[in-house]
């Protein structure tokens, strides 16, 4: 009887593994790695194959997506197989539609979780955990414009709840919606509904390369982050709610946030 | 220059840690576990202190909050100390707190992260991370009975979105709120309410040891949860909001849950 591993492989390179993880990989049948659908910035390939003591097969978009995984299945259904997933696996739908497929076939599945963005944005932040509303991804501009994330900070502000907005990447292409246009994009649609949910006066967080070993981590008003140097990517964007004074303190501390945010906390 | 990085233990034994966390253990001057605010289920802190080769100093709550953690800032004041934490780090407020009075103090701060329980269940249930809504903890209905649990579920729910119910624990005494007791204390609520929020009726889905080699996910009506016997704690409730068609199928062939929620989707 056959299996699929998940595995999670954190945030930023090949030691976010967990010692389970990386124990699977190593009495695994076939280890398949997917890398489009988060990005790990200082990942090597090799040292990670390394660890395992064995070839690491890079699956395209087109393997897992088109052709449904086929040929991680095929594997399956005789041996152990493992996939490497970038955070904790099975947030993405396609993972999901995988294990699907194998459970069907009578192939096993197992998770192994890893660090995700979900969790790690909030630790960094400071700001409390289940003050957190729904979850938003903002898109490219230029090519799924969408009012969607403005709708969400919104109904989120309405409810006091903070919003953790992740920014749309294209690996594939090595393209990543950065901060600034990622703030435009909301501001373009402030421009048109005009509910004051996204000015250049609200205060947000940007983050950038969370997981990693110098991620960035700055708040501010949306006119300053619009000029702020990130680095490099991944991004993402918190747009607070109702700030406790705890949370307001926090900003401040781990994120530099303008002393003046203290004046209209609860 | 001192610091203390937290690191992440993920969520069930030794084998949580990442190969980065447990690099930064082997190399600190002292390392501290934290192990009050989740539990590991099967935790052996002999063999998590074999793998970094030093003692462990398990820090008790009074340690971290009534003494604001100044065991471990006194050592980090000097050199590098390492503090673990179940789950993914910073997300509970003590050590948010203990960051800031080290950050304060001059004292760097890093986060190693870690899985999450919050990523680990939606993950494990199929369900889409973007539709969760405001998260909430169950409180033990003879110490603090709350209805906010349930008026949390009953506003999610009005915007079509998912509740991660997380039940309390008393590590310490080892008490554990398990799903028929939450599942009661919400009827209970109900029953002053009658706004048909949680009813016996209500499709829930129980998870038990997320994380661990073999987590109980089950999906049904709450009368029927009431009767299942989920194993050991730690334990999660989801009240799921509007189904994707998808979302039921994954319940249905992840956690087992009645095929007639393939009636009511989206």
């Amino acid at each position: 009887m056959g299996e699929i591993v998940f595995v999670g492989l954190g945030l930023n390179d090949e030691k976010g593994i967990s010692l389970r993880g990386l124990e699977e990989a190593k009495t695994a049948d076939k280890v398949f790695i997917e890398l489009y659908t988060s990005l790990l910035p200082d990942l090597s390939l090799k040292r990670l194959e390394a660890f395992c003591g064995k070839q690491l097969h890079v699956l395209s978009r087109k393997e897992l997506e088109e052709k449904n995984g086929e040929i991680i299945l095929k594997v399956a259904e005789k041996g152990k197989t493992v996939l490497f997933v970038p955070g904790d696996p099975l947030i993405a739908t396609t993972h999901v539609a995988l294990r699907m497929e194998a459970e069907k076939r009578k192939i096993q599945t197992r998770i192994i979780h890893g660090a995700s963005v979900l969790s790690a944005i909030m630790g960094l932040s400071g700001l409390h955990n289940y003050k957190f509303g729904k979850t938003v991804t903002i898109p490219f501009p230029d090519e799924t414009p969408s009012d969607t994330p403005y709708q969400v900070i919104s109904q989120n502000q309405s409810l006091g709840l903070h919003t953790l907005c992740l920014l749309d990447i294209k690996t594939e292409e090595k393209r990543y919606l950065n901060i600034h246009d990622a703030l435009d994009s909301l501001l373009n649609v402030e421009a048109k509904k005009r509910k004051k949910i996204v000015t250049q006066e609200t205060l947000a967080l940007g983050v950038a390369r969370a997981g990693s070993n110098r991620p960035v981590v700055k708040a501010d008003f949306v006119k300053e982050l619009q000029n702020y140097d990130f680095g490099n990517p991944p991004y993402s964007l918190v747009f607070p709610g109702k700030l406790h004074f705890m949370e307001a303190e926090a900003l401040i501390c781990f994120a530099e946030a303008p002393e003046e945010i203290r004046e209209d906390v609860e």
